[in-house]
């Protein structure tokens, strides 16, 4: 076997595919956030608790996130733009998933960074143009990737990222999002 | 005119959305994020910059965002999993929008709290089940809003807040991705 450092262990990332394979009830997660109004279009989240492998989880801390819209939007600019936290969680999702299957196939990985950008045409959102979508036209990644692999290979790696993203799979296909008032 | 002190600035949204109707080109936004792997599957990305109003803006700070796997995934649980960012921006887009939607009807919140849960069965993210998708099975928000309004106003706006959201539209509806390695 080759021994390689990225430091993810698959191991135990294929017994839990083979476990979960026999026990699917174990495999239902719920992740959650909660958000609180602070003003204006000002928003705090908080990331801790989640539900998997039967029972109750929960990350070691709480994160906290602000939200809000820039100065141009005639806003405070108190955190990023929401649409923005898609792009954090696209980007995090592809880059964890390269160091893992790079790992498996036994391809030491020296640095992985990225960009991504979104399209977005705010006429939706402001109700300028009903033609116009709300969310993004479409989005671009691009990896710059320093591994002892080929060219080919890394664009394996990114590819089968893909194919395995949940981030990439949420943006690209349809969920059903129900919104209620307690 | 009602006065309402939600802390939005309903006018500048109405003078850019007619602004924008006669300039449709400076309605055109890029939002971007960077990302750095840090090891295993942590990494941290950067926002700050952004493209629209037909030339570079930015937020006044460079935010800074960690993604990990969580202690039973075999990780380190340096920061969020990349797919509770979607949450997060979920719950924030929304409550923005209330916010805005409020101010525009003249309505006064006095507090607006949520909580977005995301159903996700891993067995699809682990390939133990070509049948399961990667991403979310399905998404629920419950707003929890105490309002100067009836339960059929505070309904309506929950509603059309969802109309006007770009998240709830990126989340729901496909959008096309390109991934390249540079």
């Amino acid at each position: 076997m080759t021994e390689v450092t990225n430091g993810v262990n698959v191991q135990a990332l294929l017994e839990a595919r083979e476990a979960l394979k026999a026990a699917p009830e174990a495999a239902q997660f719920t992740w959650r956030a909660s958000a609180k109004w602070q003003g204006g279009v000002h928003s705090t989240m908080k990331v801790r608790s989640f539900f998997g492998l039967g029972e109750e989880q929960g990350h070691n801390d709480e994160w906290s996130f602000e939200a809000d819209h820039p100065e141009v939007f005639a806003a405070e600019d108190n955190g990023i733009t929401p649409i923005e936290y898609l792009l954090v969680g696209l980007a995090s999702c592809l880059t964890g998933g390269i160091a893992s299957i790079a790992e498996n196939r036994g391809i030491q990985l020296r640095s992985v960074e990225s960009t991504v950008e979104g399209a977005h045409d705010i006429r939706g959102i402001l109700g300028a143009d009903s033609d116009v979508r709300n969310g993004f036209d479409d989005i671009k990644v691009t990896f710059t990737i320093d591994a002892d692999a080929s060219k080919q290979e890394i664009e394996a790696l990114v590819a089968q990222s893909q194919k395995r993203s949940a981030v990439f799979d949420a943006l690209s296909n349809p969920t059903n999002i129900t919104v209620e008032v307690a």
